[in-house]
């Protein structure tokens, strides 16, 4: 029934984008119902085939370490590539019907400056498209490729990055933009508005591509946590979105579109996997809906043109990678998992910790990691020469138990979803209010 | 030291792609080198990690039945996928130096009939290239998960069609041709020169898209034969490109290059498999090889608008896929497996049969059974009431063993890929030639 009932809204959102103006955001919502429908009909019934071929792992943090699917993530991917796909028609609707005649010829077409607005095949528009779906279907590819055959760091942690090249030549075809604003302060000094990185924005570009995917990757380990995370930044991304439409100027809504095309299905996918994979979970997401996640929002940053506010977004992410460093440089020791410790007594987690008395840290390191404890950064325990003896890994999730004390999984996962939250709207805030003084002005409004 | 050579003459075509006037072809060559040095690195590197995770399969036609690597097809796919996206730069370079302005504003670009030979960067040439290998990559992800999970085939039979959205969607705004010419004789009659097929001509372009990879998946099971017809197609289809650079118009020469450009690093990835996949094979291809490799094709003749000639060069498919039918649809029995059987004794494989005592075919099926054996199409049993007691299973593999007698499976092989050689050839002579009398001209040259 309800069912039905879905079936008929998505029809009429769809058949409505056919007749309206702000067509493809509408049709948006009516795949990312479908796409929500199709995961959640699918992950149930393929539980049972990726086990069996091997595709499985034990949940640490239950009481008998019950045996899940791992991997599921690869379904919500695959259904949202399948969305994106038959929604290529609706997109370009209008053009298709007004604008091409057919007939043999290819046809002289002239794109204009708001290619989405004009009357003529925007054929920019849809390499645009087509190098933004190209990307995050190689970046599942390589999930699928991580999932079933544990690929070396070395291996893979410059393939995203490879998996971008369609979009960095998009991009450098259509825009070129490769400078970036210089603070109103510092503009005295340096006698110049922007600087051209060049280049080097290329590389930051690709490096963005390999940042998303692998931070969204290593604050994992808890139920829902990865699909928690990736579902507040997609509506984050949407508030953002949504100030452009109702006050930015015109010529940035047109990115904030494209934006909000491709987030709102995926959103739809991510919810319905969000469903199995939340406390008490019966799937697991693995690498490849991580990746796929990343890339989702890194290619949404790039070719909209917001990759810094983007990156704002990610503060909780880089915040944990940044904090991971120590552990990951093999500073401080790391041991194989970092996951928090779960204890069957009272169903809470607990911080898990790095034994540092065998494997001491190096010894430049021991006056940092005692000002981390001081400022409550970390937690040590001492032996009675005052030596440590552990300390907490270096997670955000195991800070967030430091903080907060032990909690059962599914407080914890809300705990950290709630920070990211909070961040994400203060970043949003930061970068409209501060960016406006501090540069001057803000796409949004001006200040002088 | 020859992968030193190799490297130096990668470099020299690559480099020198840039300074002269067929450049994408020169380039496509250095791809296609580079294609087939890391193909062939990787496939004897990666054999053991997918038998390690399940991925292996019994060679039949062996002594002892040792146990190969399978879908290792994956690989020279991701390599191609690969090769394709560093090759994006190349094919547009000089689009990028000349024409593009950068500086934050889209050009204003307008795209001529000959896009490839203007100044002015060719938006929709990239949307072709971008939907061609987006659509192979979805194609890849089917065989994978076709590999994986021993998909069903009404699950998986439309799924092509799907990969090919993108495709069809730019055959759409690009060119719209939907007519198909009618045959001189026939023009009196009909007092037309074409038919507008419509919608139906996007039904038959999906045909293909299906028709081409499970073509060249069901013709298989004989060591190096997946690979050995695709590298004959591949190298036909290559011909034929060849003869319109060579005495076409100038306005078939892009589509031919396209094909061209396409078809050549996917001739070094398959050449290299090839290389460990025939007699005696060290690995098996898989499924995802077969319908990566079919949608190469229907790809190249779906974009270069030489469907019906690709066609052609797929006769020995399609007659395996017709010859296969009364098994395929249960009127004649069909066992589990069809794959010629192996002698130990002797080392030759002999046609597998199927038993018809136990199992009668459909009654009405019976003379024509007797028909196919008469004509030497099928080879048949009696017992002594001259009764049928078995047939040999209908395939184009059994049919070969039924006409030249048992042979060693190498040379199995080699007899149908020669088979497939001279079928195409004599197709595309056929095709020119014959074409240019029932249509009274043909795009090569004109008869009239």
């Amino acid at each position: 029934m309800l069912r039905l009932f879905s079936l008929a809204l998505i029809t009429c959102l769809i058949y409505y984008s056919k007749n309206q103006g702000p067509s493809a955001l509408v049709a948006a919502v009516g795949f990312g119902i479908a796409g929500y429908l199709a995961t959640d009909m699918l992950i149930p019934r393929v539980g049972k085939s990726f086990i069996k071929i091997g595709l499985f792992g034990k949940d640490l943090s239950k009481p008998g370490r019950p045996v899940l699917p791992e991997t599921i993530g690869a379904i919500p991917a695959a259904v949202y590539l399948f969305v994106m796909f038959i929604y290529i028609p609706f997109i370009f609707y209008k053009y298709m019907v007004i604008t091409t005649s057919g007939g043999g010829h290819r046809d002289v077409s002239v794109v204009e400056d708001n290619g989405m607005n004009s009357n003529i095949f925007p054929h920019d528009k849809l390499s645009e498209y087509l190098s933004a779906i190209l990307c995050l279907e190689s970046t599942v590819l390589l999930g699928i490729a991580d999932d079933l055959f544990d690929l070396r760091w070395r291996h893979k942690f410059f393939l995203p990055a490879i998996a971008a090249i369609p979009l960095l030549m998009v991009y450098y075809v259509d825009f070129g933009v490769t400078h970036v604003l210089i603070p109103g302060f510092m503009e005295r000094w340096l006698k110049k508005t922007s600087v051209d990185l060049g280049l080097w924005y290329y590389v930051y570009m690709a490096s963005m591509a390999i940042f998303c995917p692998n931070s969204i990757n290593i604050l994992a380990g808890v139920n829902g946590l990865e699909v928690g995370q990736c579902i507040v930044l997609a509506i984050l991304a949407l508030l953002n979105d949504l100030l452009y439409f109702s006050m930015g100027p015109l010529a940035t809504r047109d990115s904030h579109r494209f934006s909000a095309v491709l987030i709102i299905p995926f959103l739809g996918v991510s919810l319905a996997l969000w469903k199995w994979n939340r406390w008490p979970a019966t799937v697991f997401v693995g690498d490849t809906y991580c990746y796929f996640a990343g890339m989702v929002f890194a290619v949404v940053g790039i070719l909209g043109h917001f990759s810094k506010t983007m990156l704002l977004l990610f503060i909780p992410q880089i915040v944990n990678f940044i904090y991971s460093c120590p552990q990951l440089f093999k500073l401080v020791p790391c041991p194989r998992h970092r996951l928090p410790k779960f204890n069957e007594k009272d169903g809470l987690m607990y911080p898990s910790r790095a034994n540092l008395k065998e494997e001491p840290p190096k010894s430049i390191f021991k006056p940092i990691l005692k000002l981390l404890y001081c400022l409550h950064l970390i937690d040590l325990e001492f032996d009675e020469n005052n030596e440590i003896i552990s300390t907490s890994n270096m997670t955000l999730i195991n800070l967030t138990l430091v903080w907060f004390g032990p909690m059962r999984e599914d407080k914890l996962c809300n705990t950290i979803l709630k920070l990211q939250f909070c961040i994400g709207i203060l970043a949003l805030l930061g970068r409209h209010a501060i960016g406006a003084i501090i540069f001057g002005h803000d796409n949004l409004w001006t200040v002088r």
